[in-house]
Formats: structure tokens, sequence, C-alpha cells
């Protein structure tokens, strides 16, 4: 070992700076032998000194203030593993690369608001920035879509990017239990948030689509092109009749070349049955690519926790200790295109409905009446049990239809008498 | 765009060579956006000059001698896309690294008996060895293994390697047909070869194997290591048996770090239907990686073709033009490890077993004692139907046991009366 070590100054000691710590001091010889120097962790910053995080601090240069990391002449890299769109994460970061040091970062509300800025940033500075944990944990997607599957022209990407509400939506269905039930529970487990809005409203997926997209197509990051929606309308009653028509519930994030630009969407969808994205449960995360050459492909594997984060931050030090050098998002970020966005209302697709109905004659006629007016075909109608004057679920699956007719027929469905509830819309998506 | 382009010549010009450059040429502005420079094939070679291959070689230098890509000083990488393990594959690989050219190669066969000198030549001259294309089309596998998860201590990888026995278990499944018949059909569409034993006989998935396997723990390439089974004794009835156990079969290669070794073994398995790998049907292939930090990862995609196989030459190619350098098989050649290789003898696992007997009674009761005397223990027997006093079908599944006792109880139950075939085993795989 001749080369000099790769020094490398961690900001935030929780789960992932912890676990960060932990393989580059438990395989120091694997590293060093796959970099052909050392991965040499030299100084870390944390809120509290004292605190048992698993892993020894003997050694490292402690420092309260995280910017004292990016000011340090002694290091060659920061680990942006803080978390936050802004403030000291984000001051952090861009301190760093000012200052010369590459960094690497599990922060996707921050690469999802100022991907771009920093792209920017890293380049004038002739660094890396680095971001593979801030998407599907361990699995190396990003990778994939900057370097392994660069050849292609990428058609479109989806996937299961948040293990929370994939977790969620598993539960109900094997468990049988309604949404607010199985939240609770994941709460007091420690899979979900006291506050749960960032992952079951498709806050934290929609970041990360952002980043996969602009991964995907060169382009700038534009998490505002993001149309976002949570699962925290679907109920038992969906995912049991999706299973009876041949689908399964998941939250997916969605980029798609279209005609009319790109298309980036966060939703639960319907997807077949034998769909390989089907069976990914739980905690799993998965992300499907499409390229011309290349075909479909998928990568899978878990989304978060420890291990799998700090297997694609140390991933990121090992490419930054060998020399590689890859623009963030693929191609030079003065070149990053400002991606057109194809509006939401123009997307053309068969969906799902349920609508709480009256159980009494002649309601089902008005709905018909509604979708025949906006051209709108259905495929199937099912109403299960009977119940005179209670309400009851109908659940209609929809010909492909614009988005907009879609919306506007439901809109005027729901002001129809013995509509108890606003009609629940769930796309369905074959990926064909 | 400053940089000087990157020269590539390519050696063979059937569906993977025209497929790469086709891809060049079709993606030559996205490539140099990606690269920084242009990646600018100049020279190819082939056998015969007028065949229309669907591309146009206008302005490229045309060599009737491969060898002429590698002693060419305006060439800066070759790709060499010819096949075979030895004879002018070889050759060409080996001067053009002598003549400190980059090589990139889709060569099985070439990387499985020749992958450590390869890579230790590639060494002395300071140039890259790349082969993405040599395992599992487009997937990016081997970038997974050197880099994706470089930060894990991998424990084992299993998957499937072999498009065209996937191809044709997966018919046999859907179609109900019997091996032989699907192979000869597979022959009439091209999916399989006139000779079709380096497929089904394993061979193909043993070369792979060997070259994951390598990658993944950082040893020298060692396909005499790999024990090879092929797919010509599966049965139609076997399959109808597994899917009643709750089973599919698969042809697997499986590299596993165990206590005694590295196992590299490539079998027919039947794995539960709930696995990932088990909805894996048709032409794809599928590689599952588990690290320790990373846990289990799933990498599926198509396994061949002309697409898939160029998008990943193409990638190597583009990580040769970013000035990538990454040692061949993860770690420097001079210090890839002897792995140690660990007795299939030794393996211990449940499988299910199939017997053709003459179905009178007294047959079981000796079959049984036979096991017991080997110190295996039975989890289910079934017989479907009766036919007194012709020859019927049993099969077992088997609780663990070594492969070593296992080969020494079915020896044994071959020889009573009333046995008229010899038993097959296929391994039960539940990776737990």
């Amino acid at each position: 070992m001749t080369a000099s070590p790769l020094r490398i100054g961690i900001a935030g000691l929780g789960t992932v700076g912890a676990g960060t710590l932990k393989v580059l001091r438990a395989h120091a010889d694997l590293l060093a032998l796959r970099a052909g120097r050392e991965l040499k962790p030299v100084a870390v910053s944390a809120r509290a000194r004292g605190k048992n995080r698993g892993v020894s601090l003997d050694g490292l240069r402690w420092c309260d203030d995280p910017l004292q990391l990016a000011a340090d002449p002694e290091i060659d890299v920061v680990a942006e593993l803080i978390g936050g769109s802004d403030g000291i994460a984000r001051g952090l970061c861009e301190l760093a690369l000012r200052n010369g040091k590459h960094v690497v970062t599990a922060n996707k509300a921050l690469l999802a608001h100022h991907g771009a800025a920093l792209a920017r940033a890293a380049e004038t500075a002739g660094r890396a920035l680095a971001f593979e944990a801030a998407v599907a944990g361990g699995i190396p997607i990003i990778k994939a879509l900057r370097e392994g599957l660069a050849a292609n022209r990428i058609t479109q990407l989806y996937g299961i990017l948040n293990g929370t509400c994939n977790y969620i939506l598993t539960q109900m269905r094997t468990e049988g239990r309604e949404f607010s039930a199985v939240l609770a529970e994941a709460q007091k487990l420690g899979y979900a948030e006291a506050d749960p809005s960032f992952d079951v409203d498709g806050i934290d997926a929609g970041h990360k689509l952002a980043i996969l997209a602009a991964s995907a197509f060169g382009g700038e990051v534009d998490f505002g092109a993001v149309s976002l929606e949570g699962i925290r309308h679907v109920t038992l009653a969906d995912i049991r009749f999706a299973e009876e028509l041949g689908y399964r519930i998941k939250l997916l994030g969605i980029a798609r070349r279209t005609e009319l630009g790109i298309e980036q969407r966060v939703h639960p969808c319907m997807v077949p049955l034998a769909a390989p994205i089907a069976s990914v449960d739980g905690v799993y995360n998965a992300v499907v690519v499409e390229g011309d050459s290349v075909g479909t492909t998928v990568f899978e594997g878990r989304g978060a926790g420890e291990g799998p984060t700090a297997s694609a931050v140390v991933a990121d030090l090992l490419d930054i200790a060998r020399g590689h050098k890859i623009p963030a998002f693929g191609v030079p970020a003065a070149r990053l295109a400002k991606l057109p966005r194809a509006p939401l209302a123009k997307r053309k697709g068969p969906c799902y409905v349920r609508l709480m109905v009256v159980d009494r004659p002649g309601i089902f006629a008005a709905v018909a009446a509604s979708l025949r007016d906006h051209q709108i075909s259905m495929e199937s109608v099912l109403q299960r049990g009977r119940a005179p004057d209670a309400v009851v679920p109908v659940v209609m699956t929809l010909h492909e239809a614009t988005e907009a007719a879609l919306q506007q027929a439901l809109a005027e469905i729901a002001r129809h008498d013995g509509i108890v509830e606003p009609p629940r819309m769930i796309r369905i998506e074959t990926f064909a």
C-alpha cells in the first residue's frame, strides 16, 4: 500500500453514519485491497459525543460543528449523513465542495431540492458528488443508471421506493387490517415515523424518483415536476378487490419519456400479479429500468436500514478512492437538460375506481351516464353482497382514458345522489 | 469536446459485434456527452467482408486478420467479440494487452479458462480488462460485484445464468412438453444451438458462475472447481411434482462461502415458488447476491441477444473512456486468492428424488431401509395413481443430508429389485 489514504470525515452518527463507520472498520483490509489505498475515517461530527453507537470513536477527531469537517485540510471527502433538505446538511455540502473536497451523501431531500446546483458546484470544484445511498438503500441503482446502463436511451423507470409504504401495504394484504391500524403498529415498531406524512404521502418516494429521473434522463432534478399521491386512501377493500381482479396495489414512482416530455409521478398503482414488482414485499425496494438496447432490467434489495445504506455510502467512497470521476447525474452539470414536464392530465391509461354508494336501484345508471358523457368505457363492475339502503362499495375498472377526462367524470359522479364519499381512483399500470 | 476520442477496434461482427457498432453509432452524441469524449469505432475485423449486418462499415478500416487490431497504433481499445476459449480470441486479447491496449470482451469461455492470466497481463500493461457482457447479458452484475456492492463481504450468489435452459424449462412447464420436444423446437427457432451440449449440460452457466465467483470473492477464476450438471434428465413429471410440492425447477449456478471453502456448482434446483428467482422465466437471467451489509439483492434482465449484450460492451467502453481503472476481478491481479474448493460431497441440504419403480408391494420398504441405513430421513413420499406391475414414478423429498450420504444411498437403491432406472436427484435450495 503505497498510495496515500483517502481521508474521510463523517458528519452525522445516526444509523447511517454509525453503520458507515462500522463497515469502514470491519472491512478496512478488504477495502484497501479493492481500492489500492486505505479508506480512512479521520474525523466525525454529531450532536452528542458520549452516546453509545455500537462503534468506537477512538482515534477520530471530534468536531462539534460539522462545518469544521468541510474546512479541515486533512480531509479529502465529507460524508454528509445528517439529513434535511436545507440547513446544516446543505451548508456542509456546499462548503465541502467549495473547499475542494468530495462529497458523499445519503440525503435524498437535499438532492431533490438542490441536486442540480450541487452538481454544478461539484463540477466547478472538480470533485465528486455521490449519492448511491440516497435511493433504494444498498441497491446500486444510481451506478446502474450513470454507468452500467449508460449505453442506453432510457425509456422509462419505475419502482417501489419507500419501504414504509410497501411494508404497510404488504401488512394490510397479508394480515387483513386497515391502513390506520397497520400504521399505528409500524410506528410502535419503529418502521414509521411519529409524523408519517413524509413516507405515507409519497414525499420521500417523490424525492427518490426525481433523483432517479435526473440520473436516467440526464436532466436537472425537478422535484416540483413530480405529482404526489400517498397511500392514506387505500383501503383493505381496495386491496381485496385488486387481488380479485388480478392486481396488487403498490406505491410506485414512475418516470417515463413521452411525446409530451418526462412524466414523473408517485401514486398507488395496481400492477398485474405476474409483474416482477408485484411480489416485492415488506421493506424491500425494487427499481425497473427500461432501455432501448438492454430491454427491461430489475434491481431489488432492502431499501433502508443501517447495513444497506452503509453499503451504498462505502461503495461511493470506494469509487472516489479509486479515482473515478463521474458527473453527478451522468452528464456534465453544465449540460443537464431542463426536462420538459409532461402534464399528468394528458396521461392515458386504465384505472380502478371505488365508489361508496347507497345500495338502491338507479344510482349506477347515473354513474354509467357520466362515464359515457366523458367517453370513458367500463371494463368491469363489481358489487359484492347486497345491503338495501346501506352504503356499499362498488368498484369498476375503466378502459384507457386520459387523466383529465377521468378527473372530470369522477368530479361529476361525486355530485350524484347516493354517492356518499369522493370516488377513489387507483391507476392500473401494465407497463406494456 | 476537447478530449481525444477513444479509438475502438471491433473484432468479430456477429450478433454482438454488429450490435455494438449499432449502439456506438446510434448513441454517439449521448455517449460522448456521458464520457466527455467521443467513443469512436475506427476499425473492424470479421471473416466475410461483404455480408449484410444491418450496419454500415463506412469509414472503418477493415482488417482481414483480427491481430492487426492489436497491433494498430491508432487503436486504444480492442473489443474481442469473436468467442472461443482459445485460438484467435485468446491470442488477440493477449497481444492487445501486451501492446498497451484496453480489452473489452464478451467471451465467457475465454475468461473461465484464462481469466486470471489475462487479469495479470492487463495489470502488467496498466490497461483495463472488462467483461460485463460475458455474464448475464445487459445486467450490470460484474459492475455490481466489483463496485456497487464492493463494501460487502459476499457470502453467496446464485442465479439463472443460461437463457436457453431457462427457456426450455419454462416451456416444459407452461406447454406441458418433454425436454427433447422443447429442445428440438428451440433449435428450430434459433434459441438453441445444433449441438446444444454447451447450454443444456451446464457448461455455459458454469463459465459464467466461475467468473461471478472470482469477481465476488476476489479469487482466480477456477472453472475446474465448478461441478456441472445439466437439465437433460429433468422430466415433465419432475416439473409437475415440483409444483405440487411448492417448488419450481431452475438451472442455477451457485457460489457460496462455506467453512470448507468456496462451493461452486451448476445443477437443476428446486426453489420455493415464492423465491424471487422462481418467477424469472423464459430467456431472462437473474442473479441474487448476498452481502454482509447489504443483505439480499436481486438483478434481473435479458441474458443474451444483440441489444443486451451490446449494452454491456458499450458500458465497458464508456468506463474506459471515462478513465476508470478497476482491477479485472475487483482486487489487484497479483493478490487474487486461490479460492479453496469446498467439496460437493460435503454439501448438506434437502433434495427431491424420483424413482421409476415397478408398482408392487415391498419395493418401497427396501428403499426406506437404504435411506435409514445412511441416516437420511424422508420428508414426504408421493405416488400418483396405481398401475400394478407397470413402471410408475415415486417421488420423495428428503430432509437435509450430506451429498456423500445421498449418493451412497441412491447407488444402493439403484441396485434394488424393481428399480428400473437410476434414481434422479434434484437438490432443493431454500437459500435460508
